[in-house]
């Protein structure tokens, strides 16, 4: 038996973005479900390097289909200086979990990159308003794109608005997609007004007000991924229909981490996890709602359910690297 | 930049089994020294499959060199009956602790048969009495090839008293090795006199009795792997200078868990961790010493060291295989 090898190329060609937003929907409902089985992440961490491994195992049962895997992942803030590597490198074991054969072995970089849109994607389907078609995008880098492409399968997306302190990027992103959409860069004001906002900086200090959201924006808070980082107003956290996607997650490295710990927020404030939205068990946007905000840190089942897509289209067309990675011999 | 696959032909032919005697062997040393991070193993239950996953992380910090990594391991009992596939089948992503690259994707279950035995090595040689000469193997699968084979790198082993109720299993295990040492098939009782014994099975109830064990046995206590087994006598683990591998992982699921659970052995019948004595904090052997016993769980440290000296081997071979695995662009 054999285990396909997808590099980052064959990951970026078979994991079809509208096919990882259904699996990652599938998965949000498994997990309220009680049909996933996600441990804790594991931390490594090596201060000497001024970085850290991450673990993330989980299963998913799907209905349809059931996958184990695990991503190990890192953050080492000095690897672009000083090694021209990126800061984030992630490398996922894809198995069946009936055998625990490995099926495959991934890229977990560019997997992370899709199902982190994938995710926001679901939320804005269940919180934005139905007729959105404007989308603000605060954070010019890489997911910006897949904020972007992601979130256009769920909502007729016609405008778009791009803020970025790099005018370079900012630009990048709009000559990217001109062809596609009538897209602008603008100030943060202006995309915070849109009826959709994903918001994707690493800052420590907020830099979206509430004022200047529009009366029903719903917005992706994608960005705060550590202790001590989010991007916006405590008064909106306050304001907003706050849905998260995992209550530890969020409380310790989320958007929420920081009024969480300050108790400027509380347990109170959050109306519920995305996963019983998907199930059905919460309703998602209702029409008295005004802002919705969605805290997403990212979940391991989303991983499984963007590498049970990968994994299932690469074999469909033939394509992989077919490699001897494991004995099979019983004897 | 490239990873290197290591199938279990290539990990069997670079693993130098001394070498990872040698690796280990440092790997237990830098835990005692504080300079491993070995997070809990996470499990992933499926008792739809009769299985389940375990990832083992860690970091270990040898001195000499240092790496991380992650093992995807399982244990699906039906896998041979149902699926023609071992119960046992593990994956292992290698990777530089400065940077997270994925220096290596390699088999695991070989890596993990070979850092078994060489924790068994390490053992012998700090507990065993210095000319101990024969080795008594209880259980003839796999695992009883790499005992003898690593245990020969500490002691000069002339006889070898091989027991199992699978008669052909036992004549296997004498036909090999024949050649090399004076090796014959026996009962338990025979194999338990020996200088240095290894039990190997997945039993329940013990099966080696402590009037068996010789004067001055040391005895590597492999078999027991989860909660409820155990191979031996009480009364020899009360008797014995008592070794752990990990405190947490032998309490739970080694050699002394059901003793322990019951209140017949307290964590004042423990001696110490090998890695104490390995790193000379703690006694091995001393004179006045009768029987000792090593409790192995198999710790992820120890595959980090078995998977450094695999893939440093290969590299400088030249061989294995090269692949694209993750993306390293940085714009």
């Amino acid at each position: 038996m054999q285990t396909l090898l997808l590099g980052p190329d064959a990951v970026e060609r078979h994991a079809d973005l509208p096919a990882i937003v259904d699996a990652v929907s599938a998965a949000f409902a498994a997990d309220a479900r009680g049909d996933t089985i996600m441990p804790a992440k594991s931390y490594i961490d090596l201060p000497e390097y001024n970085g850290d491994f991450r673990s993330m195992p989980a299963y998913v049962n799907a209905g349809d289909w059931d996958a184990a895997a695990v991503k190990w992942v890192n953050v080492h803030t000095d690897n672009p200086t000083d090694h021209d590597l990126p800061t984030v490198l992630g490398t996922l074991i894809y198995s069946d979990p009936e055998t625990a054969f490995p099926l495959a072995v991934m890229d977990g970089t560019v997997l992370t990159r899709l199902r982190t849109g994938a995710a926001a994607a679901v939320a804005t389907d269940h919180l934005a308003v139905p007729d959105a078609d404007s989308l603000g995008l605060v954070g010019a880098g890489t997911q910006a794109y897949t904020q972007l492409e992601a979130i256009a399968t769920v909502r007729d997306i016609e405008t778009v608005v791009v803020a970025d302190r790099d005018e370079q990027r900012q630009r990048a992103v709009v000559d990217h997609f001109g062809d596609r959409f009538d897209v602008r860069a603008g100030p943060i004001e202006e995309a915070a007004g849109c009826d959709v906002l994903s918001t994707i900086t690493p800052v420590e200090s907020p830099i979206v007000d509430r004022e200047w959201l529009g009366e029903h924006t719903h917005v992706n808070a994608i960005g705060a991924d550590a202790a001590g980082k989010h991007e916006h107003d405590d008064r909106t956290l306050l304001d907003a229909k706050l849905v998260i996607d995992d209550y530890e997650q969020c409380t310790h490295s989320g958007e929420i981490n920081v009024p969480w710990s300050e108790g400027v927020l509380d347990d109170g404030d959050i109306y519920g996890e995305l996963g019983s939205i998907v199930a059905g068990d919460l309703p998602g946007r209702e029409s008295a709602d005004g802002i919705t905000l969605f805290d997403s840190t990212g979940l391991a089942i989303q991983d499984v359910a963007a590498a049970h897509v990968a994994y299932e289209n690469a074999r469909e067309a033939g394509e992989g690297t077919d490699f001897v990675l494991v004995g099979t011999d019983t004897t």
